[in-house]
């Protein structure tokens, strides 16, 4: 085969997005396991997320490779251009997804089942449900092109970062409470500022799929929330 | 000017590498000054640092669309696309380094000016130092055509590792020492974490870095040491 291949541009953009939605996939469901066994103490889950985030690392290089050789091979102008870089940019937000997904499953060791309170559970489990629905959202709103329910989308991510403030103040709580629960607490900390990174990313890929589909940028976010602009004194 | 321009493709690459100094100064300079502020309650100073990462995001902007604008009119094959590639990749860890920097001085006002122990200052002071050097080196050993020296930089990460592992059992510790400490101690548990989270982007740039320069990939790296392999019991 030459210069000249049989694929058209149009079948190999459909071969970067169908990578896009794989490891869209992958990045909803290593969430998904990561958060369960986190709260089930299941290290055995654990350990499954922590090898899928190779499968993650491997399908973003071959989409990077595909989209490069693609770029040097067409020279795509305009909206071509703007699908094949916008891939690239999706799907390593998509890859630092899996990374802290994995993160997340290094974790469920040092928090082990040490008596995390119910009410905590409870809410860790609500706030990553929140964030599992988001990653499976915005993938599929952009293979079906749907620029509006991403706006909406973006948005959405204002709740998950109200609902991990309070998973922090409840986490600082419980610290306060007891130093026996401080390990633990740590790690439970990091895994909440973690899911709500992830949510930061899909942020990233809702505005890099409207970009994508429409040639326009979404309006400008409102400011952002989070902890640090907590004053809340423990004196 | 139409599609045959007076630039040659080294001068373009050359532009490009440019970018990369100007981020990877920026990027050093944002960490250092985002420790400064921290540990000096310097508010103003974290201002800009805040202010600082507008113009990081831009300059990624800048690299990204010369980088791809000069894929798609050079058509560059093997070691040139490896260079181009590289310095998007390059980019896209420095402007992740600005983030994080930024995040420690948007933490600077939540931590105040409230006790911190001098020892735990000295701690975290000592191992933002290792980082900025780790920063401020990487893309000097780039620009200067080191490939050697980048494997003795990347190896360098496991001493940050080590000394934010010692960061995070301190204050654990001052944790549980005083439950008035904790609020201030879980900002600065974040503020490691993204110190410890720059080496590893030092290391990423390492990496590719190494790859544009060699055509090779530098050995597999050592297995990561963090804080979840931890079980210090505190029961």
């Amino acid at each position: 085969m030459g210069e000249h291949t049989v694929t058209s541009f149009d079948e190999d953009l459909e071969q970067i997005d169908r990578l896009i939605r794989d490891m869209g996939d992958l990045a909803g469901a290593m969430t998904h396991d990561a958060t369960r066994a986190l709260l089930k103490s299941d290290n055995a889950l654990a350990q499954r997320v922590i090898s899928d985030d190779t499968i993650m690392d491997a399908k973003q290089r071959d989409l990077d490779e595909k989209a490069i050789t693609l770029i040097g091979k067409r020279q795509p102008m305009a909206q071509d251009l703007r699908a094949v870089v916008g891939g690239i940019r999706m799907a390593s937000d998509l890859e630092r997804i899996g990374d802290l997904a994995k993160n997340i499953a290094k974790r469920v060791g040092a928090v082990g089942d040490s008596a995390t309170p119910r009410s905590l559970t409870h809410s860790i489990d609500a706030m990553a449900q929140m964030v599992i629905v988001q990653v499976n959202s915005v993938v599929e709103r952009y293979v079906e092109r749907q620029p509006d329910a991403l706006t909406k989308l973006r948005d959405e991510d204002e709740k998950i970062d109200i609902h991990y403030t309070s998973v922090f103040r409840e986490l600082l709580t419980y610290m306060m409470e007891d130093p026996r629960n401080i390990t633990a607490c740590t790690h439970l900390l990091f895994c909440a500022k973690n899911l709500e990174r992830i949510g930061d990313h899909v942020t990233n890929i809702a505005e890099n799929a409207y970009y994508v589909l429409t040639g326009e940028q979404l309006p400008v976010q409102r400011p952002k929330l989070d902890e640090t602009q907590m004053t809340m004194s423990a004196q």
